[in-house]
């Protein structure tokens, strides 16, 4: 079954507005074991029904996205109307879904948001609980064009995923037959490079019966997609815990800072943080999480010698004999972020972000990671991650992060 | 002249990478008033040659992007001859661009490198200093399929950026004839709601003979394009500032907080921040400039009661008394941090980021912002930004930023 998708929009096309739809379905799809063979972005206007006109012959399913909304702009609905050969008609229920979602606002509808119910002849309506514009579903036998099916799709993303798994998902489903025990286990790894964590598991994954693989990595971690039914899956994650146990954050796709802050929650432990080269971004992450106040109480940014000596009690000595970036200077800042915020656990972290400030003894990107814990040793390990500011600072914040992770599960 | 994007990648469809190159093309087409028309992403292989035999006909330029590697999957210089009916041959001029980058490396170029020398014959190679993939341009004259030129370039965005600027812009420039005087003007606005400065100006600026205008909001800022020559942009940068000159933090892409260090380090001053709702991610983003070492020694990410009261020395009673979101716990936090860190200015966040933590009379949402100089007075702002926790941490630290650069000018 060849599957493309039709984005509309000329913001996307001006580059104002970044395509993240064509990305969003392709994962959406590939639990179900489908593939986008195709995907097009076209301007809003008369190129929308040229691309399906186009894309019809070929297709067994077409999922458009955009120019459902009330303004002159929004022509998707009779551009699929033209295509298929059917009449453009107010859909009775698409207008109370419509009247229903100004209700529920408590504002009167405008006039022009009755544009919003006109829709193909025998198109099924999509209910839109976060939106004004209900979707639409053309199957492939009220299709004049061809035997190809038509999602059509609101392009606001809010919008669109939940439109997407309640609506789509279900009929697609149905329409590849897709197996109903088939699904997709993901599993977020850190402090493993892609490639290590690829050669390490890669041979043994491609000979489980039934099972796809999928790989993405960014900056310091690696998420490894196992699609297929429950034993296939199954035997996949013991070959990726076999390899890499002690690498896996998640199995859920929740994000480090979030199980970080879970597991600390889970003990009942405060974390500080204390962060010379990632500026605060160690911080940030953590209270990116709602609820990171339970366990999150101070953060020092010590970016100046002066604020490591007056603000953490870093020895003047250890900064003026090992330097900053040093594995006593880490060490002292972990322990004097402990004390002074009466925490349980605090991470710090003292290194050289670039692009200056680098010597041969000490390059740009060399830092050290201290962890310190309540009545326990300090640990402090050294890493390079010669690998420009912006990256430096994710690496090392996720490094830091991990460790705490660690300790928290008593790893 | 009809212009399409055809980018080629499995993994931009399967959505393990997002396809950023289609929305970067169309923003720089923008300055030479060129616009895509249609952009199309399809996987590795067959597909790649089908998408290019259904543009050309319709087509004056296309632009691809992808593809040029040295592994099996990379076929999109065969793709290329195989369309337009050329043999593919190895380029003395390529073979010599890859056996450079190989040198300046310091390493043996590998037989499999050798691959990405075999062109289309009569293509012209484009040097890429930044990598092994050469690009290439085939003139519309030497295309057999139909008379469109086609440019075919890496897709690592560090490879594909300068390309583009080097080989691709002058080149459409005479394609399209575009006026040598014509181009881009880029003004950062902050602190000003997207509709409110759309109001403020749009009319004036539609006003103004040959000058296209673009809007890009992003949350807590607002970058206005004007596209046209010297003069028409010189108008509409007068009719912008007239409206919003306070508001406008750069007329070169610069960014909020390399605008920020730039004047405090004019000023020779030195900042500290004291974060509670933002939770470090101010800090973060001034520290996301190299060179912030200059002006910026001590963060304070203040989360809890205990972490104001202890390291900024906020009063027990303010706390009692008005609660940590507060004006008087704001200005207590900002003048604590300036003292604590000997600070020539500090800036300071309190508020409710969400989703819990609101009451009815702070609701989610509610911020205060304070800004402590040395012997100055300390301003305080309060502000609503109810808008989900990551968007409230970013505008909040959008306001806090913006607050610094207003004192450090003199605003």
């Amino acid at each position: 079954m060849r599957i493309e998708v039709l984005n509309t929009g000329t913001e996307l096309l001006l580059g104002t507005t970044l395509n993240t739809h064509g990305a969003w379905i392709g994962r959406e799809l590939l639990p179900l074991g489908l593939r986008v063979a195709r995907q097009t972005t076209v301007p809003d206007g008369e190129p929308i029904a040229d691309a399906l006109r186009e894309a019809v012959p070929r297709c067994g399913v077409i999922i458009v996205t955009g120019g459902l909304g009330p303004t002159s702009d929004d022509v998707t609905s009779a551009a699929v109307a033209e295509v298929i050969g059917a009449e453009l008609v107010e859909d009775a229920g698409a207008l109370r879904s419509i009247e229903e979602f100004f209700a529920r606002l408590g504002r009167p509808m405008a006039e022009s948001n009755r544009k919003q119910a006109m829709f193909p002849a025998g198109a099924e309506v999509l209910a839109n609980p976060n939106g004004t514009a209900p979707g639409l579903y053309v199957a492939a036998e009220n299709n004049r064009a061809g035997g190809c099916a038509l999602f059509v799709l609101p392009g606001p993303p809010g919008e669109l995923h939940p439109m997407f798994a309640a609506e789509v998902v279900p009929r697609l489903r149905e329409l590849a037959g897709v197996d109903a025990s088939r699904g997709m286990t993901e599993l977020k790894f850190t402090g493993i490079g892609e490639s290590d964590f690829h050669q390490g598991v890669d041979q043994a994954l491609a000979e489980v019966a039934g099972l796809e693989v999928g790989y993405c990595a960014r900056p310091g971690e690696v998420d490894l997609r196992l699609i297929g039914d429950e034993e296939a899956r199954r035997a996949g994650r013991e070959i990726a815990e076999d390899g890499f146990g002690r690498q896996l954050v998640s199995d859920d796709g929740t994000s480090l800072e979030e199980v970080v802050v879970r597991k600390l929650r889970e003990r009942g432990w405060k974390l500080a943080t204390a962060e010379s080269c990632t500026g605060g971004m160690i911080a940030s992450r953590v209270t990116d999480v709602p609820g990171a106040s339970a366990v999150f109480t101070h953060g020092f940014v010590t970016y100046a010698n002066e604020a490591k000596l007056g603000v953490l009690g870093v020895a003047e000595e250890l900064l003026a004999e090992h330097g900053a970036v040093s594995e006593e200077v880490a060490r002292a800042m972990a322990e004097g972020a402990l004390d002074a915020a009466g925490a349980d656990v605090a991470v710090a972290a003292t290194g050289i972000a670039g692009p200056g400030g680098g010597s041969e003894e000490k390059p740009v990107g060399t830092v050290f990671l201290a962890l310190a814990v309540r009545g326990g040793p300090t640990q402090v390990v050294k890493r390079m991650h010669p690998r420009g500011r912006s990256v430096f600072k994710r690496v090392v914040s996720q490094a830091a992060l991990e460790m705490v992770r660690r300790v928290s599960i008593g790893g």
